[in-house]
């Protein structure tokens, strides 16, 4: 197959995903119809449908990818600064999109057996992306010391899941930077 | 009336809100249908709507009694303890009904407007609970003081709503008890 067809066959898979992507975020996973799922992607169900099986993977391929990019950013800049861009773009159609895939996720892992089978390795994948990150500012010396890696990887994953919590309670966000400056010097060698 | 009707009536009712509790969390609020109900609860759905207008005053006022039950061990004991005990009992009826309450209150705030608002006070008091609390801590010289409460406070209940989130996602809880303490670490005077 010519490379140029490749080209665009990702870039029209990727032009599927953030459509999907804001439809699950408007109107939830049951709430996005194929007709929907048109709209807002602008292109037929044949086209869409020939990229991805069904809705099903559709969704998961959308939450694998907002997972890709947030590791991607973990590994670059650490958990604390993803915190801070979604504080700083909380009313963003990137920041609502991946808030309304963790809810759809967190939905999912309670009522789906077999999703969460699926969704265990991602998690792991972002778990193991914070570890990597951690345990290179520990051989930098700027980590604090006594307390286990895996400790303060928890701690960041919970402020993380707070913030999602936060945003999907509608909270406003204006006094959350200096709460995240208080979770960085938690981690940080004093 | 007699007081003995009167207590014979909150008991009823507090009977009423136990059951609902539990089938809410079970089923969701559109699953838990007024059979269910009536299951959960042992009562005839006249008996249960005798006391609750309908199927949402009865989501109301468990949500509202989740909150003056949280409202009152904070006082207390405070947030960080409150956590403690969610984690040590988390598989328990109490936590999973809290729990349960927590993502149907924060579904609701994104798609009801009218629940949001006549939410808001109910969060509100929360927030002041725990204020209340922390502005005794500082006056008895345990709180740090560099930081100003409120933020403190905003620090607490990100780590409350990642524990309800990390709860909802299922993931286990064998090590947040250290990530609790780095949290109480960060609000005390070191």
């Amino acid at each position: 197959m010519p490379r140029v067809s490749q080209d665009h066959l990702d870039a029209r898979r990727r032009e599927i995903l953030a459509g999907a992507r804001a439809c699950f975020a408007r109107h939830g996973y049951e709430g996005a119809t194929v007709r929907r799922l048109e709209e807002e992607t602008g292109l037929s169900r044949g086209a869409i449908f020939h990229h991805f099986r069904d809705k099903e993977s559709l969704f998961f391929a959308v939450a694998e990818d907002d997972a890709a990019a947030m590791m991607e950013t973990v590994r670059r800049d650490g958990l604390v600064q993803v915190m801070r861009d979604m504080v700083a773009r909380s009313g963003s159609p990137e920041v609502r999109g991946w808030l309304g895939t963790q809810l759809e996720v967190s939905r999912r892992l309670r009522t789906d057996p077999e999703f969460a089978k699926r969704w265990a390795q991602r998690s792991e994948a972002i778990g193991q992306a914070t570890m990597d990150r951690l345990e290179t500012q520990r051989a930098a010396g700027t980590l604090r010391e006594d307390v286990p890696v895996h400790v303060l990887r928890q701690l960041l994953q919970l402020a993380l899941d707070g913030l999602a919590m936060h945003l999907a309670m509608g909270r406003d966000t204006d006094h959350l930077a200096p709460v995240l400056d208080l979770i960085e010097a938690a981690v940080r060698r004093s």
